[in-house]
C-alpha cells in the first residue's frame, strides 16, 4: 500500500538474466545515487572542500579498516563508557572537535555541563554541601536545606584534613553521584527502567546545588563556554526555570530566574564575537499532578509574556514509557497561548504499537515544531513524508538513546535510516553530563561514524551543521549573523585542516 | 529525492492548527490505516479467526503489560539465552507452537536438529567418539579419524564406570562443544568476529559426526521430524551434500550423498500425511580457494543433474564481514549452469557502505530468487521498492542475528520496518541447534512480540505462514497439496485454540 518510487530503475529493467551487462556501470551509478539520497548528498563541494573531504574520507576508511581488524578497539560499534577513550584518539575525532557545528538545539540545561567542572569548582566552592534527601539519595545543596532529612555536610570542610588519595576518592565519589558513567554499562543498569530511575534521581541530586544563585550563573555561563568551545554557536535548552535562592535568604521565582538567565546569555555574548545567543524552551515534568500542570501553564505563560523572544516554547519531559501520554496532556496543551510553539518529546520509545508509541503521532497532530527524539518514528512509515514535507526536524541525541537503553550497538539506531531518506535530523546531546561528554563532539563522532555509511564525508558533517542552523528558531537579523559567522568559520576550519600536516 | 507516496493525506491537511478538529477520528484512521499497511493487513478474517485474533490480542496485551510493569522478565526485549525460559512460559508462545507455519525456508542441514537429542541419542551409540584437531578443537566422529590429530576416545567407552552426576557433567561438557548457549552471552562473546569464530568452529566439530551414514540419515529424519512437530510441513534446507562414510570401509561421494537426502525424505514422507516435501540449497563457503570453487561448481552441477527437483539452487556461505564479496565471485556465479536459482546470504553485516555491505545490492543485481537475511536492507531504500514489486522474499532469521551480534534487542531489527512496509519477508531459524532452539516457534516469538506492534494479531500471524508458503519453491502439485493441508491444519488449530479454556 505504501508506494516507494524508486529514483534508479536500472535495477529494474535488468535484473532479469544472471548475467548482467554493465555491470560496473550499474554499480557505480547505485552508489552514486544513494550517495546523492544520503543526508547532505545534493551539495556541491568547492575545491578546498573537496580536499578536505578526500582527507576525512581517507582517515574514516582507515579507521573503519582498523575496525575490520581489531573490533575491540572499534569505537563506533561500542558503548559511549568504554568508547570514550578510544574516540579521544581518534582523528576523525580530532576534526570534528573543529568542525563549526552551528547549533545545539535540545539539551537540558542542568545536565548540560562537564561533571568535572561542576566537581573541581562549584563542588569547592565554600557553600557546597551534601545531604540525604526523604528517598534516602544523596543530594547537593548550598544552604537550601528543605529537601534535607540529615544534616548537611560542608563539602570543603568534608576534605579538610584529607591527603591526596582521599580527596581523590572523595572527589571520584562525589562524581558518581552525578554521573551514569560506569564500567560495565551492561551488567550495572540490566533494563530501560533501572537506568532511568538513576537518571531522573542525577537530576533530583543535582537540583539544589545549581538553584543556589551565584552558581546557577555560573553553570550556565560555562555551559555556553563548553559549547562554544566545540563549535557552537546558539544554543536552545530545555530548562523548568526553578526557584532560585542565595544567601542573604533571599528567593528568585521563575520570572526572575528567566531574568538570570537572560543577563547570563547576554553577558556571555559581549565577550564571544560568534556567539549569536541561546534560548530556553519551557519543560514540565509530564508525570506532574494536574493541579501542578495548571500552575506551570501559568508559569509559563507569564515567562513567556515577559521574555517572548528568549522562551521559545514548550515541551514535556521525563521517561515516556512510564506516562503519561501526550494524548492525556490535551487539556494542559489547549490551555497554554495560542501562539505557543511546542518541541515534543515523542517516541523515546521500543514500545511500537502502544500508548506511550502512539506520542510519535500525537506530537505532529498537534503541530509540533521539531520532535525531541523521534526515535520511534522509524516505525512509521506513514509518517516520514509528513515529517519531511513539514519539515519537522528530529532532534537526534545519539549517545542519549545509548545510555539510555533504547538500542546498544549504534549502528542500528534509526538515524541511520532517517538520513537514508534524507528526513531533516539534528544532531543533539541531551545530558551530556551525566555521561561525560562535552558539547556536541562526541555524538557527532557517532552521528558520522556509526550512523552514516562508510562512504559519507565533509557533505554529510556540513549538512549536520546546515540542518543545526536551518532548524534553529532565529530573527532573520539572529539568521544573517549566524549564517556569516558560520560561513567565516567554516572556511577557517577547511583552512586549518588543510594546514595542518599531521592529519596527511 | 526518494518520494515515500503517503496513503493518508489527512495530517498534512490539519496539522497547521493547534487545536486538532476530529481528534479521535483522525487518530483512530491513523491507527486502522497503519494496521491495514502492516504484514498480513490487508487480510479479510472469517468470524472464527476473529474470535481467536481477540483472545491472542489479549494474552498478547496481557504480557507487554507484564512487561512494561516489570522488565527483568519480559523476553521479547532479552537475548534468546536469557529469554528462553520466559518464553517457555508464555502463553503466546504456546499459541505459536500450535500454529501450522508452512515452510522452513533458511537453515542450514548440519545446525538443524537439537542438541539435546544429538547429545541423547548420536552420542550414546557406540559409534561416536571424540578427538582434537589440528586447531586444537574438539571434534566429534564415529571411525573417520582423519582430521584426529590425537587417539580418538569412545564415548560410549568413556561414560563407562560414571556415576549418575559423571555422566550429567560429562555430557554437558560434550553439549557446551557444539552450542553457542552460555550464561552471559554479552560477556561470553564481546564482539561479532569472537562469536562468529565459535560458531563456526562448532560446524567443524560436529561434521565427521553426521557424516556417518547412519548418523546423516538419522539426524536428517529427526530434522525433519522436529520440523514437522512445529507445524512445518516443507523445508529447504541449506547443504554441501558432504562425503559420507560407513563403518563397512565405503565411503558416498556428493552425488550418493544428496541421493541418500533424498530417500530420507522419501521414506519420511511415507509416514507423515501432512508432510510436502524437503529440498535442498546447495551451499559453498564463500572463503574457499579458486581451484576449490571450481570443483564445488562441478559437484553442484552434477547433483542437480542427478535431482534437478531435489536440489533447488545455489548460494555462498560464511561470515560475510572476513569477505569474500559477492562481486568477486562472480565467475563463478557465471560458472554455474544458466537455469540456476539463486538463494544468496546477503546483507548479515551492520557494515553500512562497505564491500560487505554492497554484496545485498549484487545479489539482487544477481537475480537472487531470495535474499538470506538481508539485514542491511533497509540501509537501501533505492532497494526497497525493487524487493517489493520483483517479490523477492527476505529470509529473516531473528535468533540468529541477536546471538551473532548484529542486533541486541530485537526490538531494534529492521525486520520490524520491513514488516511495517509491508516487504516479503519469511521467519527462518538458520542454526536452531546452536543455540537451543527448535522448529521455527521461537523465532516466530519474537517476530511477533518484538518485531511487530503491540496491536498486531492473527493476521500477522497467518501472514507470517502464507509468505512462507508463497515463496517456497514448489511444482503446482505439490502448491496444490501445501494449500489444501495448510487450510485443513489452519482450522484445526482454529478450533483447538477456541476448545482450550486455559487461554480464556
Amino acid at each position: 500500500m505504501l508506494k516507494i518510487v524508486l529514483l534508479s530503475l536500472h535495477l529494474v529493467t535488468f535484473a532479469s538474466s544472471r548475467v548482467v551487462p554493465n555491470l560496473d556501470a550499474i554499480r557505480t551509478n547505485m552508489m552514486m545515487t544513494e550517495e546523492k539520497m544520503l543526508e547532505g548528498g545534493s551539495q556541491t563541494l568547492t575545491e578546498k572542500e573537496i580536499l578536505v573531504d578526500n582527507l576525512i574520507r581517507n582517515l574514516k576508511r582507515e579507521e573503519l579498516n582498523a575496525g575490520l581488524r581489531n573490533l575491540s578497539t572499534f569505537a563506533p560499534a561500542m558503548h559511549f563508557f568504554q568508547a570514550k577513550p578510544l574516540i579521544e584518539r581518534s582523528k576523525i575525532f580530532e576534526i570534528i572537535k573543529k568542525i563549526p557545528k552551528g547549533a545545539s538545539l535540545h539539551v537540558h540545561n542542568t545536565a548540560s555541563v562537564s561533571t568535572t567542572w561542576i566537581i573541581r569548582n562549584l563542588t569547592y566552592r565554600p557553600e557546597a554541601e551534601y545531604c540525604t534527601n526523604s528517598n534516602g539519595l544523596t543530594i547537593f545543596t548550598a544552604g537550601d536545606h528543605k529537601n534535607c532529612v540529615d544534616e548537611a555536610v560542608n563539602i570543603q570542610q568534608r576534605r579538610f584534613g584529607m591527603n591526596f588519595n582521599q580527596i581523590r576518592d572523595f572527589d571520584a565519589w562525589l562524581s558518581s553521584k552525578i554521573s551514569l558513567v560506569n564500567d560495565n554499562p551492561s551488567i550495572k543498569h540490566s533494563n530501560i527502567n533501572e537506568v532511568w530511575t538513576e537518571f531522573e534521581e542525577i537530576f533530583d541530586t543535582i537540583e539544589n546545588l545549581l538553584t543556589f544563585l551565584p552558581f546557577y550563573k555560573d553553570y550556565h555561563y560555562r555551559m555556553l563556554q563548553e559549547f562554544y568551545d566545540d563549535g557552537i554557536f546558539y544554543t536552545e535548552f530545555r530548562t523548568s526555570f526553578n526557584e532560585l535562592y542565595d544567601n542573604f535568604g533571599n528567593f528568585y521565582d521563575h520570572v526572575q530566574s528567566a531574568g538570570v538567565l537572560y543577563d547570563v546569555v547576554r553577558e556571555f555574548g559581549v565577550t564571544h564575537s560568534n556567539f549569536v545567543g541561546a534560548k530556553a524552551i519551557y519543560s514540565v515534568f509530564r508525570r506532574s499532578d494536574e493541579q501542578k500542570l495548571a500552575k506551570r501553564v501559568t508559569m509559563f505563560t507569564q515567562v513567556k509574556m515577559n521574555f517572548p523572544n528568549f522562551v521559545i516554547g514548550f515541551d514535556f519531559v521525563g521517561q515516556e514509557d512510564l506516562g503519561v501520554p501526550l494524548i492525556c496532556l490535551q487539556q494542559v496543551i489547549g490551555a497554554l497561548p495560542p501562539e505557543t510553539q511546542f518541541f515534543f518529546h515523542a517516541g523515546e520509545t521500543n514500545w511500537w504499537g502502544t500508548s506511550i508509541d502512539f506520542n510519535i503521532i500525537d506530537a505532529i497532530l498537534f503541530n509540533t515544531t521539531r520532535i525531541g527524539h523521534g526515535y520511534a518514528l522509524l516505525k512509521h512509515p506513514l509518517l516520514w513524508n509528513t515529517v519531511l514535507t513539514k519539515n519537522i526536524a528530529i532532534e537526534v541525541s545519539v549517545i542519549s538513546n545509548q545510555v539510555l537503553h533504547l538500542v546498544s550497538d549504534l549502528r542500528n539506531h534509526p538515524a541511520a535510516i532517517y538520513f537514508a531518506l534524507n528526513l531533516p535530523v539534528v544532531i543533539t546531546n541531551d545530558d551530556p553530563s551525566f555521561w561525560n561528554a562535552l558539547g556536541l563532539s562526541y555524538d557527532w563522532y557517532y552521528a558520522f561514524m556509526s550512523l552514516s555509511p562508510a562512504t559519507s564525508g565533509l557533505k554529510f558533517l556540513k549538512q549536520l551543521s546546515l540542518n543545526s542552523i536551518k532548524f534553529s528558531i532565529l530573527s532573520a537579523q539572529e539568521r544573517m549573523k549566524m549564517e556569516k559567522i558560520f560561513s567565516v568559520e567554516w572556511d577557517r576550519f577547511l583552512n586549518e585542516i588543510l594546514q595542518r600536516n599531521s592529519f596527511k
